[in-house]
């Protein structure tokens, strides 16, 4: 490790300005200790427990009352075991329960992102991120051209990204956290789809090798458990943290926790590694089906790799024509996508589509693709 | 109504900066045909239905699923019901349903705030909404002199204020619409506590009365249901409301479907009202304990007007001195309360206090109460 590389891990974190006004409350600090037994609280406003509906679920009637900011204990030490066992430094005081992953984008938005503020990105990549970075006042750069262009936070779905389903190598990984720390930049690291393997490849988080500079790591239970009761997480580096569980308080005081307490039971169940396991089954005979089906009615009008995980494929055509207007036509034969050209940075490059293969059954899928594909013959005839 | 009042209804709306960086993504529209029958959807990252979790509970498997950023259509319509019942102009498709009333004070804010935009607050007032503009950027002005100083936006709770317990009159009601009017002021009325009304007092919404003008009213199931569960609720004048949805999707995708539905259940059961009822019954009768504590223990040290309803006191204490110090003194003796000086929007007023009463029982309300007592004897001695 050069010399310049080992200094940059020192160099002071830039948050954006608004940061400058959020203010620790002198109060938060000593209400915390407000459930010891035997405190009188005049504090908060909350309910009296005598007030609050009979609850017959199998969780404990105390998911009705307010609950911490960070998230119930149990679920974070639940969510550090694991991140710890990635190689991630995530003890239980630095996780956070989030409402969904997409929170976590906000929160780490409002935390670096000004008008102007360089922010690396895949390009394509998650167009609800771009979306959220672009209303902070984010200016994208290349993640290829980091070093040069001192991006303050880089974000990035190394493993089956959306939209391509690309997994990044050991080495590129090795070389993303190597730039981060040699630029001061900050990782954001979104791992929704890990969990979603079909085929070997490398996956350690990128966060696991950010030893002394400044990192977010994020997963979700959308993917492996249920989208509906929006639950993700985050860990982070110990100077970021704690400004991120004040943006928290005051984004929602706490994420719901009947949904923390339904997946805490989830997770911790002796059945979870076999649901994991059925999933990654199914929805790996899923994409071998699309393949097929893909090099059936597309082989002669596009080109892909095929995804060693996640949900999407990630199609470049032949021809490179706008997908964009060809999606009302799409819908209206009973077929949807997403044109590509909606996740890039810039500018976008033309006749690219991503498709998920995870939802639609193997029938409605081969007829959905020969639809598509028809259509492709008739605007590039 | 004067003419000048009238043009004003149609000024034009002053966004924050970033919302012109708050692109309506053309798919949206689109995407939203997607569940028509027949359609197959390669569009999303939706799991396969046959991949979610086996579900015992009483609400459809559909809760797992990802579902609409506006919420369950059954709930927004309970929710349009209950505010047209209040004379507020609220269809079912301008009513959004929210992780907790706390988020609707961010999207707010995200949707009118930058550096410097002058804000409209009661001072003093709710300290999360305080930190949430502040956050943005917002410069406080005095709601009193509303007219002078063209706020963009004007937070208000007129009914059973945080922290004062004030209930406003209808012709404060009254005048508070037309300044915002005359102004073109967008009024921003956060009303949790209205259901818990003690004594008569008016509470017809301040909303009801914007005819012509810009308005967010935003509503809480957390004081008559659970606050766990994390869900509120706002509506908003028609050309506030698109924008407010694609913010709330950037922000979470949707609130969770799980909760919706608990929520759902319970206000349409039969037993709603009696609930509610005997909501107001027990909070009543604590309130009513809490005075004559009060008055024993406090009687000689403050003043503070009886609240007609809400969870709180608002003391002034005869001695002018900085509460703030107090609490760390009166938490080593087990009692717990807000300071006063949290409250204000600039300067503090010293010597006031915030005490909650629906949470401590009678006998602890008592012991509290003697305690905070002494030590302000001991204090101002």
């Amino acid at each position: 490790m050069t010399s310049a590389v080992r200094h940059s891990h020192r160099r002071h974190v830039m948050f954006s300005e608004r940061i400058d006004r959020l203010q620790p409350s002198p109060i938060r600090e000593i209400l915390s200790v407000i459930d010891r037994p035997g405190m009188v609280s005049f504090a908060g406003g909350l309910p009296a427990s005598e007030t609050l509906p009979d609850w017959s679920g199998t969780a404990s009637a105390d998911v009705l009352q307010y609950g911490p900011s960070e998230g119930e204990p149990a679920l974070r030490q639940v969510v550090s075991e694991r991140l710890r066992s990635l190689g991630v430094d995530a003890p239980p005081e630095r996780v956070m329960i989030l409402g969904g992953s997409q929170q976590g984008i906000d929160l780490v938005a409002k935390l670096f992102i000004d008008r102007g503020t360089p922010v690396a990105v895949e390009s394509p990549t998650y167009l609800a991120a771009l979306q959220v970075f672009r209303l902070y006042g984010a200016r994208f750069v290349d993640l290829d051209v980091l070093g040069e262009n001192l991006a303050r936070l880089a974000y990035v779905i190394p493993t089956f990204a959306n939209p391509t389903g690309a997994c990044a190598s050991d080495a590129e990984r090795d070389e993303l956290a190597r730039r981060c720390l040699s630029a001061g930049t900050v990782l954001f690291e979104d791992d929704p789809y890990r969990d979603l393997a079909y085929d070997d490849c490398d996956r350690r988080p990128v966060a696991s090798r950010m030893s002394g500079g400044s990192w977010v790591y994020q997963g979700s239970f959308s993917k492996t458990f249920a989208p509906g009761l929006r639950l993700g997480y985050l860990a982070a580096s110990a100077e970021l943290f704690p400004r991120l569980v004040m943006l928290k308080q005051a984004l929602d005081l706490h994420t719901s926790r009947l949904s923390q307490s339904i997946v805490l039971e989830a997770v911790t169940d002796p059945g979870w590694d076999a649901r994991v396991e059925g999933l990654v089954r199914f929805y790996s005979s899923r994409r071998d089906a699309f393949e097929s089906a893909m090099r059936r009615h597309l082989g002669d009008l596009a080109e892909w790799h095929t995804p060693r995980g996640g949900l999407f494929y990630w199609l470049r055509l032949n021809e490179h024509i706008d997908t964009r207007p060809l999606l009302a036509e799409a819908i209206r034969r009973n077929v949807a996508f997403m044109p590509g050209e909606e996740f890039f940075p810039n500018e976008p490059v033309l006749g690219t589509m991503r498709l998920n293969f995870s939802h639609a059954s193997g029938d409605d899928a081969d007829r959905g693709l020969a639809t598509l594909a028809g259509l492709l013959r008739d605007r590039t005839r």
